[in-house]
């Protein structure tokens, strides 16, 4: 079973930013994508924002040969977005949709149409089981104010307990996609942290690209100046994670990203950058009880920060909780006078002393204006008031997996004390 | 490590019917199976059902001294129902919402709003992991015209897969709920087939309970006798299912169900039978290789089954999706003519010399009743559009997943042959 040669494995990730009649040369840059792509020649790539299947359709017919398989997830309106190209058969494919995504009604910031969520693929690379994670996280629309910060880490609990949970068979595991958070963020911290995942930005001596790793930055034409105002030089928010297993050593031996312009085109790929690593896997002895107790021993001073980061991530979500409670009960409140405002139309309607005079026209015209909306304020709160039952409801789920979380992680630290073994 | 003692371990499962104000005697039944519980001293309780808060903590309180961890996995609009008591700490709890149940305005089918789930909890029973999963799938309303069929199958593969790919890190895997399928089901024969979940009812020669190990049945006066007149000995629709791992065999000692009566009490438990099964856990020397060879060699007859039935079931699926893409249709259409309605009224209102009458009082009423009507018709299918399309893409991501199964499956019947090794 074991070999001591090395398993080269190469891994690309873009958010295509394929917003098709929003996004400007569509069609130009996703022939651009699949020109790179065809020439580089990678093991897996991790595609985010291909809303259009149409474009999901073209890319793999252009690299039939060299991915040729591949998977599109789908979900909500019109999303995922999330599209995966392998060279390596796909033996087991799986998707986990947020329960918490934005809202409905927030047209423009289009997450919750595009159903987030993080697709699973499970790939056999030379007798080595990878299982790979693709995601793309809920927007920030304004860092001073994000209205959204409670929803992308309820995500990224999510995502973590995905993870945790499903790639205990993995030889090596690996996530890409846009996550929306910046390096020292609380979920990104939280993700390190609770799945052990190792960012490739930091696991490499050889870096090519941006300063600091930036992957939306002022240099490129599509992206919005006001929103990098405070980061001149860019910011990351696009990630490669890997961890090897008890059976399996990994590193990655090289990380690149592009850098706003590709030569040669009058455009870049996408107003995100793309970023592509070389991982490096190779079979290792499984590890003694001993050692691994060792290591376990070591990293009690992590095991302290990540309790610290989870409660930090269960405070926020409680303020999303609260947020999401008062929105409900504004919108049971709005309901009730919808009802109330149509009852009275109705008692005005009925009791011929009270009726609007026929004489008068626009009394008439307000009477039957102001019951059409009361009558569309009740609809309308009616499923507001639903969607934010289940969003309360999936908060609360959230927070009760965090404090039992914290709970076990407490009693990890304490049944080691600082003197045990 | 290994320990040739055997490990017992005693499961129950129970549905609650714990609808408030609709299902009878909620309270004096709860303190019965709250003394029922307290009395028989189980390692697993899972319940369903228990739509109500206050009857979870009710339970909490009351089984704290025996069963002192538990959870309750919220979920959908007043769901998901399903709680679970353990005598073993938890150390870690997950919950996935099936993405296609019903029908939010198939109000009195409800289960849309019980936002349907499979929670997860992992214990350590004596060093031994365990991963349980408790679920209820959508209700069969009707037989003979089950609305609801491409729904249940659709669940039954994410349970599927759930279970599957969430399960390699355990000693033991135990799955328990209210199924809403007979035996002999589609979906029954794939979570068997696919999963290698064993039934209890068949593992046991020691059985105790209703005929055919039937959990709803005429003789409990809270079932629906119409529902049965064509299953006199009742539907067995409520399941314990287990499985071992490379590390440990398991078997199913006793099965026992209760039998639509509890002596002394004037009324059951609830409407479901409750099952209460002793399962029977030893370490074992992990297999060798060729072992497993000749294992998996002698299974494939049961690989060629496992194809027919996921077939099977995506054909179901299809079924559903096309109905839901029917659906969506009709959505549209609505809202067009609402919209053409709306539009119209607009255009008499405008202009002058189109304008209803004053001294006519119906016509106005009218012309003001249709326009409330096209409103409401308007908003009404928007959010019927939007939910089906959800729909749609959930049933087109599980109907690839169960594609790639297909292939996959096809590719280890292939590679054995007839006559190779």
């Amino acid at each position: 079973m074991a070999t001591t040669q090395d398993v080269r494995l190469r891994v690309f990730s873009l958010n295509c930013w394929g917003v098709r009649y929003l996004s400007q040369h569509c069609t130009p840059r996703y022939q651009m994508i699949a020109d790179l792509l065809k020439e580089e020649d990678f093991d897996l790539i991790l595609l985010q924002e291909v809303y259009s299947e149409k474009d999901y359709l073209f890319l793999k017919r252009a690299l039939s040969h060299c991915n040729p398989h591949s998977h599109y997830f789908k979900s909500g309106v019109i999303g995922s977005g999330l599209a995966l190209f392998s060279k390596h058969k796909l033996l087991d494919v799986f998707l986990y949709r947020y329960s918490v995504n934005g809202f409905p009604y927030k047209a423009f910031h289009g997450d919750w149409y595009a159903g987030k969520a993080v697709g699973m693929v499970v790939v056999n690379i030379g007798g080595m089981i990878a299982h790979v994670y693709i995601t793309h996280l809920h927007a920030e629309y304004s860092r001073e104010k994000d209205a959204y910060l409670p929803h992308r880490v309820a995500q990224t609990w999510e995502l973590v307990q995905f993870v945790r949970l499903t790639s205990a068979a993995a030889d090596l595991v690996i996530l890409g996609g846009d996550l929306n958070m910046h390096p020292s963020d609380l979920g990104i911290r939280l993700l390190r942290g609770y799945t052990g995942l190792v960012d490739c930005y930091h696991a490499t001596q050889n870096f090519q690209g941006c300063p600091d790793g930036a992957t939306y930055i002022p240099q490129n034409p599509f992206t919005s100046k006001s929103e990098l105002e405070t980061f001149p030089n860019g910011i990351r928010i696009d990630y490669i994670l890997f961890k090897g297993s008890a059976t399996l050593a990994a590193k990655c031996d090289s990380f690149s990203t592009t850098m706003g312009h590709v030569p040669g085109q009058p455009f870049p790929y996408s107003d995100h950058e793309a970023l592509s690593v070389m991982l490096l896997a190779q079979r290792q002895q499984k590890k003694q009880e001993e050692e691994e107790e060792e290591e376990a021993m070591a990293s009690s001073e992590l095991l302290a920060n990540l309790i610290d980061t989870v409660n930090e991530a269960r405070t926020e979500v409680k303020v999303g909780l609260h947020h999401m409670e008062g929105m409900r009960h504004t919108a049971m409140r709005m309901g009730i006078m919808g009802l109330a405002l149509l009852l009275l139309e109705m008692l005005i309607a009925l009791v011929p002393w009270l009726a609007v005079s026929t004489e008068q026209g626009f009394p008439r015209a307000t009477f039957y204006l102001l019951g059409s909306l009361s009558l569309v304020t009740l609809v309308l709160t009616g499923v507001l008031y639903i969607f934010y039952s289940t969003q309360v409801k999936a908060l609360h789920s959230t927070e009760e997996q965090m404090r039992l979380a914290v709970l076990r992680l407490q009693e990890q630290v304490t049944s080691r004390g600082p003197h045990s073994r």
